[in-house]
């Protein structure tokens, strides 16, 4: 019988904190009849937003086209959601039950460039996208990719999305950290990039690539167009690939920020001899559509050599999903303004967009009020990362490296784990992200209703200040 | 900018003819108007099979149910469907757009449990199934499990289905090949396995775990319970884990065979120190919802600490595709007796099989009749491994292993590739799954309709003898 002690132990190592020991003890208590807010995670329609019309519809018929052809029901339906259906199994004869090709639909990824060239105002190469089983699975092909040695080393930002440290490990690949500029919002600093790589390769790794996440998960920052040049000269400077995760794209509260993505202000640059790749997902965005795993990445300055591989294993696992292959392609295909699903479909669009501006707004403003606990205003994607102040507690000048590391992601654990005990607020600790040493920090969602985001304020501010009180008497 | 020679090693050697050379060719030559009878995947809704009015009815309600409101489309669902779907969405609030638990909705797991349980009438736990994207993700979850380092060796049958090849060169790790026995009919042979495991162990490897395919992939084999009895005692001796393939058990055709599962099997023999992992999928049967990339495997005989390592790895993908997650509900749930949509259902799943098996007759009688070709009866799966007889053009006796290894493996594939360019007929050269030396295959499906199978061995026959007389010639 196989035991713990001889399973891959890169997997033992790895970790993945939005959905670990924290979380495990919400549906515990769950189960125990406790109410709990998940904030844990990034999971729109677990927290009651609603699914939009126009992508069910299009879901739905694609499933059982019978529909279509019934008079009754075709009145259920609007009449450019049925057109589209008939163009799509035009395209697709095989319907959603047969495997694609491995990179997915030709049409979808036609959509897909169609939709990227419009929002660029850049050229894009259908034959250069594929189609993923949402953002995720689409980054760990890339790390597959490019994962040439045991030292190949990947860049990635701290705080982060434990995605990637995850896959890091589980890999056996090198991490090297580059921390985010908490003070000037979180962006992207050159010398922490240069003296991150230098140490990296003091160490003897190689690093081939960099990791961006803008908008920013968990920072809820969104970076500027002379930010993303610095990054991109940077990596031009050190030969290194740029992942760019850009699943946050259309989450953008602000109206003094802006989108800027990577293949665009590549192209502004004139910059041809950097691999790009870019990765979004039909999971964020006001689709929401996490459960079906709907995503794609687009390629640039990859040759066709190296292209093949990747379609090689796509292939391995045959193909995405054929229904988030459908929701990509309504992500990116939205209802035009003289189709009669449009004015629903705008009507929802910016319902939960301002929603969720509104609720960025409450979060940010209110949790810098409360003593102890600050935050930079969540511009973007859907979390806020906020900063906790926990007063030494001992001494730890006689502490090693480790120890000190040991003890202090301990200490933001033990914040997070007895706030969801006492209030059932469930938060993902700071050390599941990384942050700085002596920093303590946890990320939030603002997905739940607006109501409940203030009850979530009022909630944290009171046991914050009880917490404190407590620790100050130990 | 990266270059294949910067790319991971592992992924340059991975091979899955399954979608490889010859299937590109394919494609190539339908684009430029030739008609291609795919034949070398198990795709049979890209063949003309229609989905099961009863999955697809279950689909486009979760996907959509403000259908069930209205009283004019009611009528269009059947009764038991519409019933079925409010108790998904009960016992699932947040609907398909939201990520599931890691391991996938607890109900249906409880289903997939119910399944087996009445399918083997044994006991099953449903906090050891895990809902997967197809059964390939599932057992690639298990590989990376069970690699404890790059000594780790898998054993895989030759001829094997090349995902397992793949997955074991992508990870680094070794594979060790027990050759089936094709004279009797493709079962696995005792001295075969012990010699096999014997001299990887000389070699330095660490063997961790068994694969076994029955039905068998590219076989047709049905494994007899002796068979499977063998197996299992010859794991017990070696401490290894087994992976059982079991996505083709309903994909039966012979009166004297049956399906025994390996957890039965394991369950009569009393044996409770083997771990196993058993595969199945929504892709074959007679489901044949290969798109929608749904399955699960079952563990038995695995401990919690060990359990809890393969949720994690589930939980880092965040979880299966949630349409996906439906139809293997709607797989292990099929409508009973009483129900509204029972009859329509066993229509088209008998009419479904019983194509099948008339497919798999003809071919197993046609293709015996043309001189040179041989194959075992297809008794299960979808798939007939052929032997082509193929004289000797070249002196093979002063070449290496190595150069007789590839000069055999060009042979068929090059007879697969002037087989598609004449004939349209697309198959996957033996070389692709493995095969003793100095004997020659290929792989084809029986899915096309009927009488494309007919036409299709009169074509193999009249291509076979003038590939043979050209070759005489040379």
């Amino acid at each position: 019988m196989i035991n713990i002690k001889k399973l891959n132990p890169n997997l033992i190592k790895a970790q993945y904190a939005v959905r670990g020991k924290i979380v495990q003890r919400a549906y515990e208590l769950e189960q125990e009849g406790k109410k709990i807010i998940y904030c844990n995670i990034g999971n729109p329609q677990a927290l009651k937003q609603k699914p939009l019309t126009y992508v069910r519809q299009l879901l739905a018929l694609c499933e059982y086209p019978k529909l279509i052809e019934d008079q009754k029901t075709k009145a259920l339906f609007h009449k450019d959601v049925i057109e589209k259906v008939q163009r799509i199994l035009a395209e697709n004869p095989n319907g959603l039950g047969a495997y694609t090709q491995s990179e997915g639909m030709i049409f979808i990824r036609k959509a897909v460039s169609r939709f990227i060239s419009e929002r660029d105002g850049i050229e894009s190469d259908p034959t250069k996208i594929i189609l993923t089983d949402g953002a995720s699975k689409g980054i760990q092909s890339v790390f597959t990719l490019l994962l040439n040695n045991p030292n190949s080393g990947f860049m990635i930002p701290i705080p982060q999305y434990p995605l990637y440290s995850a896959t890091i490990e589980l890999y056996g690949a090198k991490q090297i950290n580059y921390y985010l500029d908490e003070e000037k919002h979180w962006e992207l600093n050159k010398e922490e990039l240069e003296s991150s790589i230098d140490e990296a390769k003091k160490k003897g790794i190689e690093p081939v690539a960099i990791v961006v996440i803008n908008p920013g998960n968990p920072t809820g920052s969104v970076l500027s167009k002379e930010n993303i040049k610095m990054i991109i000269s940077f990596a031009q400077k050190h030969n290194l690939s740029i992942l760019a995760d850009e699943v946050y794209q259309e989450n953008i509260y602000s109206d003094h920020h802006k989108f800027h993505s990577f293949a665009k202000v590549m192209d502004e640059m004139k910059v041809t001899d950097v691999s790009l790749f870019s990765f979004h997902s039909t999971s964020k965005g006001f689709l929401g559509e996490c459960g079906h795993r709907g995503g794609y990445f687009e390629t640039k300055n990859v040759d066709s050599e190296v292209y093949s591989q990747l379609i090689k294993l796509q292939s391995i696992g045959l193909c995405s999903n054929t229904a988030g292959q459908i929701v990509t392609y309504a992500m990116v295909n939205p209802p035009q303004k003289h189709e009669d699903s449009y004015e629903t479909y705008m009507k929802e669009k910016n319902s939960i967009l301002g929603e969720l501006k509104k609720k960025a707004e409450i979060l940010g403003e209110e949790l810098n009020k409360i003593k102890g606990m600050s935050l930079k205003f969540p511009y973007g994607a859907m979390y806020a990362f906020v900063k906790i102040d926990l007063p030494q507690e001992k001494n730890i000048r006689n502490m090693s490296k480790k120890e000190i590391a040991e003890y202090e992601s301990k200490r933001d654990f033990n914040y997070c784990l007895e706030l969801l005990e006492e209030t059932g607020i469930c938060v993902v600790p700071g050390s599941g992200f990384g942050q700085k040493p002596h920093t303590y920090h946890f990320r939030t969602t603002f997905l739940p209703p607006a109501d409940e985001i203030k009850e979530l304020v009022k909630k944290l501010k009171k046991f914050h200040e009880n917490y404190l009180k407590n620790l100050s008497k130990n």
